[in-house]
């Protein structure tokens, strides 16, 4: 069976991951042969909250296999001010695309829109939680320019504790062997636990450390983050932070003249503007590459035969609940909370955040 | 003559009602040999208000007629905040678009348009006064699934007196014969005499009642509807009427087997979750026939040649205006005052309201 | 080499734009012959300010080659909210869009846009700088028309010092021979002096007066626009303006039969009601001239071979800089500050306005 859905990566294995990036290469190659491969297919980009950039990507993706778009991006234009379920949202959408993307600001909701959707659903980013197609993106520059996505040696400068984009790129990564990752931030912002067990668990090795001049002259790709302001507990924080981790030219003189520069984008200050024309700077590239990402895991989420789910079962758990309050089940009271996780332990399966018993 | 504009059900025949009807099973039975039966058309959907779930319905509708679509949905994005009136926007928008779809908070716009407009013109619900295309969408629904428009027994309930989609509805369900209404609200909510005599005049007969419960188990259809808040003079008399006719589970056990449940959506709490999983629950489907109607409609409306109307002509009446503050004629001082209806009576042609004299 | 951009008529002379209106012309002719010259090709719609009218130009014009579009059309739902420049953006979009519309409240947006975009950019109104192709729609109307833009005698009518729409179309204008401008405004209102000092240069002559009736027998064309109230010290000033200058029956009376009236629209009440329906009143068809305006310079800007500018170079010029507060180098502090012309004066390359020096 083939992938129904993009919402994480935790039903992407290696094999799948391969077929995926064999696509886009391939598509990457010879972009006419694929100019009609979703001709009279309709993509609705759903975006609970703004994002120019990902929304475009989704669009152009859909375009340039020949199908087309409806969407919104803008809530408050929407049914859901007028008091509609996500639910009641993804059913109706059913009945008029035929694959969506979605973004939304609660954690968990495009896995709660899965348990309804009779269509493929792809996560565009639930608050801090997920953003995969971001990775993908970031997967496929890896490849191309790399052209393997072992034995590398990565830095990852920013935000490491609040990142979406830079937990989702260590998870993709521990599918992989002898990587090294090098992990740059202050101590306040370092990588959370979870992230940092998988990477022990996957055999890959890591490095913290708060300086980015340090090892910048091993690294194969240099994955620079932005420091969001919202994410600081005050201005003075943001700003006593912000300007630490900035890659200028005088770093850059001690890398290596094959390093890759990465980001997510959007960047504000965290790279000087004479880096930008650095021919190591890739990422306007990479976001070029994430669209032909979308473009391969468009096509094969609409080459799959997909029938409406069964009802989904709630976790038969009295007092438990998630943890999270931007988990999308405190938003939409209706959505059945489910948990998993090995014994003792319980997480929430739209937000992976620790379920707590009320007592 | 064929139909130029659906403003209303007023130039809308049973035989016309009947070749839509035919047009739309052809596309629901065979999608593909309408692909591109609107290649190279262009759909502009005028949202003056939000309605996401019915603009998606229009551009999806066109998308898969093989056409394409423009559109705001924000009057304050457009040139309408810089004081432009509707009469111009029409003769702008005919240059680049060969159809309309609008939606307007203002009573008669859509008949406004239709006074200046080049191309066809939809009405996408214009205030509390029309939405025939929820109309189609829901005669789609009982002609597929019970297989004919007549000797039905039709539950109604919810707010019967703002309604507009119930007003439409029983408006054309009134072209057909032996067909019983169940007019379920409460009394502050009932419904309109005009529409009581419409009934009543073709025929058909009619039960009022304020009970859910009372006649579920005789219904062929019930057709449900949200109760909205802004319609409520206060909050304390929202909160008292609201919860009155919830359809639950216990309820459902009452009614026949084979009875269909529609709502014109977006729906709030006047279904209960559980309701969603029974197989009588139709609504969702319900949206996708709408897609189709709409769908037949334009292609419809697109085969008709077409010319500029002549100008229109004011009725010639002194001191007389349309006594609804929200008709179009209000906002819109450039607009002919037109009004029709029999000796002693007069009616505004926009919004269908009684005209008043100033003496 | 053929045109790369279009953001003022600068780089756009006689024989470009006998070019451009020999392929607006086939276009007009025979539409359904370019309903493909464009597929599979994307446009994107960069509004950073609302101007549904123009978006919805662009967008059909694109769609009738056979294109697609993605866009924005308004900036805080966009990346920028996020703090991004212009040139990240537009360097993001390069990889979605093979060509950008754009439309800027800061004055030399589009000419930035140009310096960093690796596909065609094409202003759709930078602040009160230009608007080129309303002037393409103005010089077409005229060309198809008036059978020439030579020898014409022109009134224009309205605010003549901040409507960029007359500012382009003057200079457009002078690239022709043997026409007489009527420059109709009050003193407060008049032409600036660089517009006349091209007239006077380039051969043509002008009049300028304050009453719309005095020479309006003698016009082939009159172009009347908008007073924009924005453009005003106080209401007061505004209101005493404002009426002034309206075109009615009475003057009609007085104009040739032959005598086309253009306005770049939306309109407010500077043309009475009647007046649209008189067969002189052109502005509507003037909008669909410039749909097909549009449809002719994308179709010329997708066939040049285009390659990624060189990195701009900055004038070096010690505490230099442009005046003008509206200028996108105020705003976007990365990018480089040019500047051109004689020995002795200095002007912004921007947005035109004159340098200041810091002592």
């Amino acid at each position: 069976m083939g992938i129904r859905h993009l919402i994480d990566f935790s039903n992407i294995d290696v094999a799948r991951w391969n077929e995926l990036v064999k696509l886009t290469n391939e598509i990457i190659d010879s972009p006419q042969d694929f100019a009609s491969a979703c001709k009279g297919k309709v993509l609705a980009t759903l975006f609970y909250e703004p994002s120019t950039r990902t929304k475009f990507s989704f669009q152009t993706a859909m375009l340039r296999l020949g199908g087309s778009y409806i969407g919104f991006d803008n809530a408050e234009n929407s049914s859901v001010s007028k008091g509609e379920t996500l639910r009641d949202t993804i059913k109706i959408v059913n009945n008029y695309a035929d694959i969506i993307a979605m973004r939304h600001p609660y954690e968990g909701a495009a896995y709660a829109a899965t348990l309804y959707s009779s269509t493929p659903v792809i996560n565009a980013g639930d608050g801090g939680h997920m953003h995969p197609t971001q990775t993908l993106a970031d997967l496929t520059t890896m490849m191309r320019e790399k052209g393997t996505l072992e034995g590398l040696k990565i830095g990852i400068c920013g935000d490491l504790k609040y990142g979406r984009t830079v937990h989702s790129l260590l998870k993709a990564m521990s599918l992989f062997k002898n990587n090294k990752f090098y992990l740059i931030s202050t101590e306040s912002l370092s990588t959370p636990k979870y992230i940092i067990d998988e990477i022990v668990k996957s055999g890959n090795s890591y490095v913290e450390c708060d300086s980015l001049d340090k090892y910048i002259d091993e690294f194969d790709c240099l994955y620079m983050t932005r420091i969001q302001q919202e994410r600081f507990a005050s201005e003075e924080e943001y700003l006593a932070q912000k300007g630490i981790f900035v890659l200028d030219e005088a770093k850059m003189k001690k890398a290596r003249k094959d390093l890759i520069i990465m980001h997510p984008l959007p960047k504000i200050d965290e790279i000087t503007d004479e880096v930008d024309f650095d021919p190591r700077a890739l990422y306007f590239k990479q976001a070029k590459y994430g669209m032909y990402a979308r473009m391969a895991l468009i096509k094969t989420l609409l080459s799959e035969d997909f029938e409406l789910p069964e009802r989904p079962v709630p976790s038969n758990l009295n007092n438990v609940f998630c943890s999270n309050h931007k988990c999308i089940t405190r938003l939409e009271p209706n959505l059945p909370a489910q948990f998993g996780g090995e014994e003792g332990a319980r997480f929430c399966k739209y937000c992976d955040f620790e379920a707590i018993e009320w007592r």
